[in-house]
């Protein structure tokens, strides 16, 4: 593509409102341009990196033996509301209604049309399994859409839907899928780590979250450096030990501590650490009131908790609710106060220790408290949230903490959408059952993100080969002089015979200066550049520079195509 | 692909609510399936075929210069707004809020979403032309959806947007389009006309439609079968000649009509041929009232009539309308009736006639009404509805008139929306103007229905090999005896020479009859069928059927693959 001819026009600056380095160079690079909050044109060059992705994505798909269709993305809300996830989503969902009032919404997943139209067609067991996908356009109405792509309200995703007799069944292409989302993302050239994770909205029992690592990511990836393990940090978990509580050989002591209804203050004030003290946190616990106990230098995990006490439902107090509950009194919270159904720990709790914590009374704490003999727990669960040298839950070796971008998900799925559908086989003995499904995403156009941010420099972007919207850039400096017609015709001639060799080419034949010409191949980011000018041109070889590595080499000009076509 | 994991359920029965046979067959051979009224889903077999027509309508747009992108389907309703086609559309488009209450529609065509990126990026004379498109799902609220995929509310379209300096070099890419047009559709076996079209919601000047001819179509084409001439019947022309009326012999008669408002029931009653009467018929003309005069046998083009008196806005009388208007006696209007603000007639009408025409008062006409001598006319314009015979507007042959499903549409639409989203160039002189832009659709999920309308026969569909899901259908006839697992050795031997050979199978490795499984294979109607039986086995041949033609004959199992290689 001579780029005199290609429709791009790069940016010097950065863009306003563009805050992370993927955002404002795709921008820069003019792959994307907003159309309106969180929605997205690809621009040409753009265009080839999104279908490359969605390429890589289509081959290692087919070859798991998923079987690619599409569905349509307006859907009849009426299956979303037999599912229950019209209420989950909320707000997150667009909906609209045809001319004769008929309700849809744009499929942020399609989960509920695809197991209606699986219930269908399959009735047996011997149909069973399948496994469907589609690469298509999905819509979440985000409260906030930010960083460019990463959290667009239209993005292109791959979801794949597999539909199995059994559990075990499942699990099998559960593996399949994980180990195709595995190589998906490495010939994305992506540093990433399979996670445990959250379900979401989708629901179901066992998930991962595939995650690219990089500074910017929107989610804490636990993991250790010694074994395999890995999660969300919502999930993680650390190894706990339970104990007895110890021995309460000193007496509980009565301390004035005005004005210092938080952790650290106190700490200075008595001269204690921060572990010393027990944090009490009171949350709501369906109609009654919990109390949460850990370590005053632990934070608690909320997901955790929530996890802990379901099918309960908990919910943190606010300033608000304290009022309702004189028994409760703020910032001064004690592990026996009044009122309270259920009293909740840490394991780290039951390590001996002679606690501060609150008096249950305004501008007053008490020390020594001890467990068992000043305050019982009744249930123990991991309630903390796991910090960098947390002891691994695997193999005890201390973990660590990054961040990452979620690129794509497995969940084994369980029968709830079978159910709520109807999709029902006959097995061998004539016996209907739900069918036992697994879904699975792959953010294409995040993908495309969690590239940029990995592969880039002050620059531009690196990209890398698999991705590259060209092989080469090439570069003409034809100067003003004399040598302007022959530089002009051998970089022609070159670029006909890459061409002619099956290279991608993005030809700078622009009438611009070499600075600009240099500038734009270096944000646009194509793995080889090419600069032929009238230098070269008169000793017959071409400058190659590694867009990645910035080595410079030479080629001859006769048969550089040859050498390039890799 | 092996038919045993194949998701696909073929329907032995005709479904219901399926009227035309491209619609049936589609769904019987597991293309399509239905999720909503006018929405489909493609299963594999049809996404195939989807897949295979996108990608030749890509290799086409490349060809000829154009650069693909994608555009987002939500689209700010705002900037439909600017261009005044929200109000166009009306009710054929969806639209809906975000939380926010910012309003979108989904897009039906993108002229205003493209042309607004375009100004926001080119500026100069020396960045156009540009031809740019995109593969994409398109949304119309159909009031009746029908006819599957024909008239559906979602639908694949390719959309293409070329923006120039002035008309001579969009007429360029228009021809480029033009001939890349003709291309995809005879590349996907489609019998088709290039036809000079109507231009709808989109606005524009000179525009082609490309009909793929078909009975069950829904537009009438007129064409020429000596000369090049085609049109849309809506736009066609006929040859006329303008005559001036002739002699009045014989003198005016009033005669009596009882209960005869209707041209056929005068004709008898008078016996005088339809065409000798003179049709006057009562429009709306902004204000006041027009009439329209043709010769009895003609019917009335009423798209003619609003090109005839644009930009003047023409409707045509309803039963109700003559209570306000008592000059005008319905079924008995004369060419003279008083209360009159244009007479505008076919050129038929000036050709030598002693007209039969109302004689303005309830049961009466006139016999003997010349033109000039009884009635006069202001305006002269071609009004009839072409019909079969008439003479070609270019070489003045015999005309004639079949049905087709438009496939794509090409327009020169001029500055219309350069100008309403501010798209401006800088000329040589730093002037400024508004870019001429063309715009050129083809319907992708369109051209699979006109497709199998036209290839298919009582048995189901026969693919055309370009389109076809598969190369070939390999039917194993295993049988019930000790030869079963030979044959089907010998099939598995077969599939897998043929893949390696870069041969797409079917492979229908299935448990069941040797009926079911060729009309499996007719109503799926891959081009070749490969048999391979017991017998087959033993002599060590595969039968070979042509889809098409029927035609049988046998290859050597040896070498089988390299022969279907192609």
């Amino acid at each position: 593509m001579r780029m005199s001819r290609l429709f791009l026009r790069t940016l010097r600056d950065d863009p306003a409102g563009a805050d992370i380095a993927s955002h404002r160079l795709l921008l820069r690079a003019g792959c994307i341009r907003q159309v309106a909050s969180g929605m997205y044109a690809w621009l040409p060059v753009g265009q080839r990196v999104l279908a490359k992705v969605a390429q890589i994505v289509r081959e290692e798909m087919d070859a798991a033996g998923a079987q690619e269709m599409t569905l349509p993305i307006t859907q009849p809300l009426e299956l979303w509301e037999r599912s229950g996830r019209n209420d989950d989503y909320g707000p997150l969902m667009f909906r609209l209604e045809d001319r004769k009032q008929v309700k849809f919404c744009l499929s942020p997943t399609a989960e509920e049309v695809i197991t209606t139209i699986v219930a269908g067609e399959l009735k047996s067991y011997r149909d069973l399994p399948v496994n469907l996908y589609q690469i298509n356009w999905k819509y979440r109405d985000e409260l906030r859409p930010r960083f460019g792509l990463l959290r667009a309200r239209e993005f292109l995703m791959k979801d794949a839907y597999s539909f199995h007799v059994d559990v075990d069944d499942l699990r099998r292409t559960y593996q399949d899928m994980f180990d195709a989302y595995s190589r998906v993302f490495t010939r994305c050239a992506l540093t990433f780590r399979a996670v445990e994770g959250e379900s979401g909205e989708i629901g179901g029992d066992i998930n991962h979250e595939f995650m690219a690592m990089a500074e910017i990511g929107e989610d804490d990836i636990v993991w250790c450096q010694k074994c395999d393990y890995a999660a969300n940090a919502e999930v993680a978990r650390r190894k706990s030990e339970q104990h007895d509580g110890g021995s309460a050989d000193a007496e509980l002591e009565k301390v004035h501590t005005p004005g210092m209804p938080g952790i650290m203050a106190v700490a200075q004030h008595l001269g204690t650490p921060e572990g010393e003290l027990l944090k009490c946190i009171a949350f709501h616990l369906d109609d009654g009131v919990g109390l949460a106990l850990l370590p005053g230098d632990r934070e608690l995990n909320e997901a955790a908790l929530r996890k802990a006490v379901a099918p309960r439902t908990a919910r943190l107090f606010e300033d608000d609710d304290f009022a309702a509950h004189p028994g409760l009194v703020k910032g001064y919270i004690g592990p026996d106060a009044t009122g309270v159904a259920l009293v909740i720990a840490d394991p780290l709790v039951s390590a001996p220790h002679a606690w501060v914590t609150g008096a249950n009374e305004k501008d007053h704490h008490v020390r020594n408290a001890a467990l068992g003999r000043d305050f019982s727990v009744a249930e123990w669960a991991d309630l903390v949230a796991v910090v960098p040298g947390d002891p691994c839950p695997s193999c005890g070796s201390p973990l660590s903490i990054d961040r990452g971008i979620e690129v794509g998900q497995v969940f084994q799925l369980g029968t709830k959408y079978a159910e709520a559908m109807g999709a029902l086989y006959t097995d061998e003995d004539s016996e209907q059952h739900p069918m036992v499904m697994g879904c699975y995403g792959i953010g294409i156009s995040r993908i495309v993100t969690a590239v940029v941010e990995e592969h880039h420099d002050e620059l531009g972007i690196a990209w890398p080969s698999a991705l590259a919207p060209y092989d080469v850039h090439l570069v003409a400096i034809t100067g003003k002089g004399k040598a302007t017609g022959e530089v002009s015709e051998a970089a022609d001639k070159l670029y006909d015979e890459l061409t002619a060799a099956g290279v991608s080419v993005l030809y700078d034949d622009r009438d611009a200066s070499p600075g600009v010409k240099f500038a734009d191949a270096d944000l646009l980011g194509m793995p080889t550049r090419l600069t032929l000018g009238a230098k070269g041109v008169a000793r017959g070889v071409v400058e190659r520079r590694n867009r990645k590595t910035g080595a410079d080499d030479e080629l001859p000009l006769d048969g550089a195509a040859e050498a390039l076509r890799g």
